[in-house]
């Protein structure tokens, strides 16, 4: 049995909606179907999640939102119409929206979540309408009815553990698909909460695990996964096999063809993941397999990473003659609830390197303030323009000279590396380097290994 | 003016004592000079700080260790002798290590302390009467007549700041140079506390600081601090000149030439430190010096590091979602007291590296038991044969192609670098390496950048 993710392109109009019908058509094993809501048509065009967000704030302010729910309404009735469902058939997605303000929410928050999840479970219920009206079998199932029991922030859930014993329940019918919504599931008191942003990878994931799937197929806009960024490297090399944590520390690293979060139901359910091409479903993919018994036959498998970091580099002589010197570092950081990339630390010296969306406002003149009452280092300096470049491969492990390599490869360049962090993973190495060299660094590595 | 710390085994006997005073002799700028403890004559010999050890070991046993006393008073007499002072001129030497037990303190740490620095306080006293016996105006001056005042632990105790006011009183003249004990201070209440061990070396540099020497004479038993171990490469380079960061790394990592902590009075009171050979003291040796207005002729200064080391490695699948992850690591490193070395993190990993060292008693499986409980990592393993590589030069900072010079000179003899720590100083590389491959990672390096 196969659990199929369809993405937001893939979804976004009628033309793209037939190709996830033929998929879902061609293969009897696709019984478990998992939408995100409509994404762009065009460039240019809008998401129905970011219509849904603007409707929300309409709500809001105070306002009807009239108009707003009929751009929603349209995209959803386009899609229907260009299979030629009739108008009724999809009327119930209006009475949805309209009715969606006149629920109780327990905060802003909430409203926001439920009405953004919308996006993803009108899609599930006009994709079993289609589907049902093509003479393909298809029931829609709720998050509620699966019970997918979320936790934690309304717009950062994570899965309860219970999920599974209530995912073990659902019985699946050779003559019927079930369609499922993405993105989001329900607390136990009832609201809608949802995953991170591309959150609905991780609910195929989640159904994957606890329906027992043999392949999560997660359809997409690209062939495959691709050992560099496109870009920036004239078409990469596609990766055909990799391994979970491979894809997780290169999608940690900027790869976000998969949502993150998404992984650990797989690995947990060792349930492999093939993302492959709403347009091109006969081209393989890239799979994504568990390490167990793997044999990597490259040496590098991808090269991620990013030019938005920052770093902070503080000196204080004889640091380390303190046991708690790092930890009061830390302390300053949670207290601003700062999350950090990586922290290389030296006899006297720590650098600690941060996503720059994570330094919002004035944060980093309030964590520097702190640390100058706290710890008084001899020397304090912000770095605002770093990039950061990880090179990851099963094929690394135990295997001498590839950093070697790599650097080699960079010094040809004249590209000056101040950061290494490697050791923590045997398969990747951290690089920090100049914003300004980003991209000439990912194609030299590029180059070095895949050419 | 000049404070001349002269080393154990710069004044172990007789005839190393004369290199000494003919060094004293040979510059009216050496004014103020420090003393060590009678070192080692020859290889098996005792250091006087180690029967000093045996004999407080002895009275806290309840014997009355005056076959130690006389063991102890024959190595000052014997030098005395050399010189021709008469016995009754060093008979006070004797009274005092008689009377060391019947003083009170106020813990057996604090009895050992005093008694540990007796080597250094006698040998100060010796130095005053054979000079003044050889005619060159010379007074001994207690630690606690300087102000000397320091805080801490008795056997590893920290200079207070008010001894530098204490110093700045202190009134040197032309004619007579003064001797002040190395390695101690008094407390605040007056009992003998002492530095790390090496601390004479601690003592030179506060002096050097309060009195405001323009050199800092350290007298030793090598040339000159060594590019490499000479225990490893053969006939290594001598460094002419380094900076003060870079001491401060190559001693952190190995390089015991200087003890470690003596830096930061030469640092803060920005006294250039000599590093000398009493036995060549026509020799330059190695300046350290002020990386202000530095100007590096080489890229590498020096390669440190050591066998002796572990590694914890943790694995926890979206560790990086916490905040407090690693913060919970260290609370648990400090709840055990327990000082790392250095942390590379990643993703997903933690390694932590220890110094052998600090792994007393079952302190790993304490630390891993808790560890297991409050973070129930994926994975948890432990590396006993860890070494580290630590490679240093002013000359390294922002210059492109270094760290790939040395990682392709290990690559070239097959040695696997499983941790690269990089970024933290903008003047060092840190690289995990197998314990096996120590000696030859050395070689390589020492080869790749000195030959």
């Amino acid at each position: 049995m196969k659990v199929c993710k369809f993405g937001g392109s893939s979804l976004a109009d009628g033309k793209n909606y037939e190709h996830a019908v033929n998929i879902i058509k061609s293969d009897p094993e696709r019984r478990v179907i998992v939408t995100s809501a409509p994404g762009k048509r065009h460039n240019g065009d809008i998401k129905v999640t970011d219509l849904l967000i603007k409707y929300a704030n309409a709500i809001l302010a105070g306002q009807d939102g009239q108009t707003i729910v009929d751009e929603i309404f349209a995209r959803y009735q386009a899609i229907g119409a260009y299979f030629g469902v009739l108008e009724k058939d999809v009327e119930e997605i209006k009475e949805i929206l309209l009715a969606l303000p006149k629920k109780d929410y327990p905060s802003a928050d909430y409203l926001m979540a439920a009405f953004k999840a919308h996006g993803e479970r009108l899609n599930a219920r006009l994709m079993a309408i289609v589907l049902n009206h093509l003479g393909i079998k298809a029931r829609f199932v709720d998050a509620k009815e699966a019970g997918i029991v979320v936790t934690g922030r309304p717009d950062d859930a994570t899965v309860a553990a219970e999920t599974y014993d209530n995912l073990a329940r659902i019985k699946l019918r050779d003559d019927e698909r079930l369609i499922f919504p993405g993105f989001f599931g329900y607390t136990p008191a009832g609201n809608i909460a949802t995953f991170a942003r591309g959150g609905s990878d991780i609910t195929g994931a989640i159904l994957a695990r606890g329906l027992h799937a043999d392949v999560y197929e997660n359809f997409t806009d690209v062939d495959a996964i691709f050992a560099a960024n496109p870009a920036i490297v004239k078409d990469p090399a596609p990766i055909k096999t990799m391994t979970f944590r491979e894809m997780r520390e290169l999608s940690s690293a900027g790869f976000s063809v998969l949502q993150n979060e998404a992984l650990l139901p797989a690995i947990q359910g060792n349930v492999k993941i093939n993302v492959k091409n709403t347009a091109h479903p006969d081209l393989p993919g890239t799979m994504v397999v568990s390490e167990n018994g793997f044999h990597p036959t490259s040496t590098i498998t991808g090269i991620a990473g990013g030019p938005n970091f920052a770093a902070l580099y503080l000196h204080k002589y004889l640091q380390n003659k303190e046991v708690g010197s790092t930890l009061r570092i830390l302390n300053i950081l949670k207290r601003h609830n700062l999350r950090y990339e990586h922290m290389p630390s030296g006899i006297d010296d720590v650098t600690i390197i941060f996503n720059k969306d994570e330094l919002q406002g004035d944060v980093v003149d309030q964590v520097c303030n702190e640390i100058q009452a706290e710890i008084q280092p001899d020397r304090l300096e912000f770095y605002g323009n770093y990039a950061l470049l990880e090179v990851v491969g099963e094929g690394m492990a135990e295997k001498p000279g590839v950093s070697a390599a790599i650097l080699s490869a960079l010094a040809k360049e004249n590209i000056y590396v101040p950061m290494i962090n490697k050791g923590a993973s045997k398969i990747s190495i951290m690089l920090g380097i100049n914003k300004k060299d980003f991209n000439k660094a990912v194609q030299v590595v590029y180059q070095r290994f895949f050419k």
